[in-house]
């Protein structure tokens, strides 16, 4: 599922988002590259401290796009690359998952869970 | 509009995001940003190649949301800031902001002009 450049892009800081959609417009919000743990070969872990609104949208609609990059890793051509994944979310509360992470960041009060169903370069 | 935070983050390199509301769904496309360009004190324009399903959504839907930030710049609390724009968008095709662009990035087709209502610091 996840490429090794993937993985490089994850070792170098920088802003993903998370793009859900709402009943009347697109949502987003934001995490760090390295905020992002990966389990089970296709699912995406992420600390959710507020995310009120990604919570709220998933709720009624689980599709998520995520995009995330580094400047500081070749893409096809050039430096800089990025990837866009997509696949469906759901918040944890509670399990050993949940747990694994709060030890990790323990700000967070749920964990974003991310099944993804694709993950492509997209430069 | 624009604080000196943001201007700040626009001197890191980083992953943009562009986010559009389709028919059935959201979609996001990125640059970078040393891309954004900022004219006229509310609107950022960004050198575009494809964004095709972001033209096609902003053909229906106007509103747009971007997001931006640097892990390399302070924010409220922590290092690492970032800011959510909202604002609305049209492609150019000619006209001196056009110009002024391509001859910045020779590689874009068209720019995106996002009228900037709202930027927001988020952390």
């Amino acid at each position: 599922m996840f490429s090794e450049k993937f993985f490089e892009v994850l070792n170098k800081e920088g802003v993903v988002s998370i793009v859900t959609s709402g009943k009347d417009s697109a949502h987003v919000s934001n995490t760090w590259n390295s905020y992002i743990v990966i389990v089970d070969e296709n699912k995406i872990l992420i600390p959710a401290a507020a995310m009120i609104n990604t919570e709220e949208n998933i709720n009624i609609n689980s599709n998520v796009k995520l995009t995330i990059g580094s400047h500081e890793v070749m893409g096809y051509r050039y430096m800089g690359t990025g990837f866009l994944l997509e696949g469906t979310a759901k918040f944890l509360k509670s399990g050993d998952h949940f747990k694994m992470m709060m030890d990790k960041f323990p700000f967070l009060t749920r964990v974003l869970e991310v099944t993804v169903s694709s993950c492509k370069q997209t430069l």
